[in-house]
């Protein structure tokens, strides 16, 4: 027997119109491509959103066409997201830190056919604009005054596009599981695989994400998404914002410290979301210039594990609340978030750090476990550590185009690729990932652990973990080594200083020191490159 | 096209998996029927569910089966609901305040296999369960040593019952808009209807009412539920409690101020909500005792309109916020809720509380709109009433069995049945029930007003406004009053006391002075009785 309630699919431009009716004169403030502080309202976005569907549908695009933007954080961006998926078409965020031979292949494999792109971009689209057989229109996030000469065919400045239409359009109607947007991952261990949000799954994590014990958000925050909309979504934000009405502070293309620290002030900004680097640098700026953040109530950090310094600093020295996050593009992607439980709400200094070095717990609609090789689960000890496989309605269950079937299986688990050990509480620390974690002789070495570690040395600057071929133990651990400028030390000095502080058959087997190691575009350590790079190496031991 | 996101049902019973992994030592309290305080947890309830849904399924009830509950806020009756919704069968709560005549209607229109009854209702299910053909068990929610003898046929005692299951059991799987509960409306204006809620409308409820501008409530809350789970399904909190993973706090029978005050106190409860007749007991009963709320910090009133005084009391004598919130059986029954957005966050004083007043606003999730009688919808301006009409997937689109089919429109749309203005910032407000206003000359006068007035006045213990013929203006306000015992007051010092308080052609047109106004069973001025006694009443002015 079926219940008797309303079919009201969740779709995403209920959103928009949740916030336009009971919010419509909120403010919404973007630091511009063109360079001023621009504001507009929930009111002005959802109509300006509605002159972007119609503009899109007048120009042929129609239901599945996916549609990319190569664009920062800004009201327009907004507005190019919710008029796409308002005629049922795909967005498809583009991250410009990407090699252009990354991005070609992306948009070729998505068979991108329009772009959204700010002024900052035009010089890579134009780089790679005519490999994207695909492509059939630019329109570029301007007036036609700030209108840049350029050769590509089909561009037209956003806003005189915009003026063609009158508004009077009504949005869509289609199944809420029709896809809304689409993320390639980052490409950290393999290339990038595609995945395709849908409506439903959009709105529900919106929803997640702005439950109390996840972000924590209401009408009254003021909030700045300094993660990209290119980076899964702005973890959320961009609909999460207008599903429950905040002020939204939408800082463009600067994120070093002094800019990202004129916003939060001038802006009040309550709330706020990103990665450790920027954070690294906003830290840096106000022990320079000795500010403060006074409006500033709780920030979210994730995309890679929060280092303890800055939570540390955020909260002792700032009175800031630091939610550490876990998430992933194929999670929309919030996967845990570190709010602490009645259990943990009382501790103080070190043992409450220790609890948000963790990744936190699962909120109402992510289930995880953490399994051996063979699919056994491992108990929740705080210290078995095992693959992290998680299900949840906004969890893919594949990828555009077919890739890495294997990663899920029959009962909707998706493994994550993470490593990663939960506590009884339900705490999860991520200690490495699967294609990077080293077995030794059957047993799991930790590479975050060892990292850490050895970064915690005052005379390293960077370190990485690898296992290397050990005719004995199959593997054992050879740790690459980047010494800070000017700094001189050697194997023992640093094999000496980690003695003790780990399990003893946990200690590299020797140390390698290299000028650089790889990164990816988005600033990730590239491990398979430096695996390759150290594919003979011979081991002292061996 | 479509996403690529998991198929990941909203199924009630996943709140519940959630809880026991996530907050599976969190406590349930109840005060237990049998007297004494009793503690559990979230992964103790979980595996008792799963036993309830094991017996059930071994007792031959199936998907679908409406399966009657009449007992007050516990743990075993939480229990109870989700183990019947564990199997697809449909937990109906029964108000055990209606009259056993309408209880037996409504056993009957729901054809009720079974039920769980608190030890306090079996005197009541005696004097009804021979009259209820389709009633095949009884299962009642004691042990045996608290047994009662009874002469009814199929009885057995919960805990007795539940020890032949082992709970080796899984949930069965459905689709998500299977229905999960039923509840009948109050009956105030006419015959109980039935709404039908499924898996999907309870766990999106159930998020809706725990987000930040709605409930606000997170794992570190103490929840007490006094709104009873068998009205309108205690306002989602036997949902979102087990969601978040908050401590709950079950106040079984006991309401009266003394009792409900020992366990805010003892239990350290941070968050609640009822109607305002249990806060106007409680409110007195700490004026009489000098006692402080210490643990408080909110408190959810609605049902019927919250007086002005009990929101000022709560908030300047005992540092509790209020929120107000109407909703009603049809809509899960959360429609509104009066947090204060930036707009009116910094209000202070009467001006606070006026918009306190207000039922507050939509959250995501509910659409509402004003019309008049052929559908032109009103301004949101503060003023102009009218038809309040919702929709969300929360929202009943058809009542149990066909009736009430007017409500519903081909867009949607569910008429509330209720008259009410918005303000430009979307904050909503009652002036009466589409069926008591008044029309006098084609324009609608508010009885609630009139009302509210009234009481106002120190000699008036209870007043109800309602419409009489009038062969000029069709209808004319008569105001229906009950003197505080041992006061006297004449018609003239009533008007004289309303004169200049609204709009002239308000006024009633005469007062009638009785001892007593009739009610529902749950306490509501019953406008149809009181019209019917007054139909040929002749008004001065006519
Ligand atoms: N708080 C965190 N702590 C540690 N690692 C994190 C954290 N948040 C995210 N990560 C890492 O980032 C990953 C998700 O990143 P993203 O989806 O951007 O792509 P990627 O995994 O780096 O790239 P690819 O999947 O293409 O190899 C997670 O799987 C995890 O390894
Ligand atoms: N905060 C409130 N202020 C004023 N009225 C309220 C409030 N909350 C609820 N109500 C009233 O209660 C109604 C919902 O009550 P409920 O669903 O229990 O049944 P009922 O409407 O009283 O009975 P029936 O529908 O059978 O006539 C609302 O439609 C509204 O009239
Ligand atoms: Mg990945
Ligand atoms: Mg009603």
């Amino acid at each position: 027997m079926l219940g008797l309630m309303q079919q009201w699919p969740l779709l995403c431009h209920k959103i928009l119109d949740n916030a336009a009716t009971q919010h419509g004169k909120r403010e919404v403030v973007s630091r511009s491509c063109e360079g001023p502080i621009v504001r507009t309202t929930y009111a002005e976005i959802r109509q300006r959103a509605l002159k972007v569907a119609q503009r899109l549908d007048r120009d042929g695009f129609r239901l599945g066409d996916r549609i990319a933007t190569l664009a920062w954080n800004t009201a327009r961006h907004i507005e190019a997201w919710y008029g796409i998926m308002g005629i049922g078409a795909v967005y498809h965020t583009l991250n410009p830190r990407l090699f252009p031979e990354q991005l070609v292949w992306i948009m070729n494999h998505a068979e991108d056919r329009a772009i959204f792109v700010d002024l900052t971009f035009m010089p890579l689209l134009e780089k790679i604009a005519g490999s994207v057989t695909s492509l059939k229109k630019v329109i570029v996030l301007t007036d036609s005054a700030h209108m840049p000469a350029t050769a590509l065919p089909n561009v037209v400045a956003y806003e005189e596009w915009l003026a063609e239409a009158d508004g009077d359009f009504r949005w869509a109607s289609f199944d809420e599981n029709t896809a809304a947007g689409m993320c390639y991952t980052s490409g950290t261990t393999g290339d990038p695989k595609g995945v395709l949000y849908s409506h439903r799954s959009n709105v529900l994590h919106a929803m997640i994400a702005a439950m109390p014990d996840a972000m924590g958000i209401s009408s009254r925050a003021v909030i700045m998404p300094v993660v990209p909309m290119f980076h899964a979504n702005a973890w959320g934000l961009g609909q999460s914002g207008p599903m429950i009405g905040a002020k939204m502070v939408m800082p463009g293309g600067k994120m070093d410290g002094a800019s990202i620290y004129e916003l939060l002030d001038t802006e009040k900004v309550s709330f706020t979301a990103a990665v450790p680097t920027v954070w690294l640098m906003l830290l840096q700026y106000l022990e320079e210039t000795g500010k403060k953040l006074p409006y500033l109530d709780k920030v979210v950090i994730g995309g890679s594990a929060c280092p303890r310094a800055i939570t540390q600093k955020f909260q002792e020295n700032y009175d800031v609340q630091v939610i550490h996050a876990w998430g992933m593009t194929e999670m929309s992607p919030l996967g845990t978030l570190g709010s602490l439980k009645p259990e943990y709400v009382g501790l103080t200094g070190e043992a409450r750090l220790d609890i948000q070095q963790t990744q936190g717990f699962a909120p109402f609609g992510v289930e995880m476990k953490v399994t051996d090789d063979n699919d056994n689960e491992h108990p929740w000890d705080g210290k078995t550590f095992g693959r992290l496989k998680v299900r949840g309605p906004a969890v893919a269950r594949a990828y555009y185009g077919g890739a890495g079937t294997e990663q899920f299986d029959a009962d909707g688990w998706f493994d994550t690729g993470d490593v990663a050990h939960i506590d009884p509480n339900g705490y999860m620390q991520i200690t490495d990932r699967a294609k990077d974690v080293i077995k030794s002789g059957g047993e799991w070495i930790s590479t975050i652990e060892l990292e850490n570690l050895a970064v915690s040395h005052p005379d390293i600057a960077e370190a990485a973990a690898i296992g290397v071929r050990h005719s004995k133990w199959d593997e054992r651990p050879l740790l690459v080594v980047v010494k800070k400028p000017g700094k001189d030390l050697s194997k023992d000095e640093i094999l000496g200083f980690m003695q003790g502080k780990i399990a003893k058959w946990w200690m590299p087997d020797d140390v390698a020191f290299v000028a650089e190691i790889p990164h990816t575009a988005t600033g990730k350590i590239q491990k398979s490159t430096l695996r390759a790079q150290f594919r003979d190496y011979r081991l002292p031991t061996d």
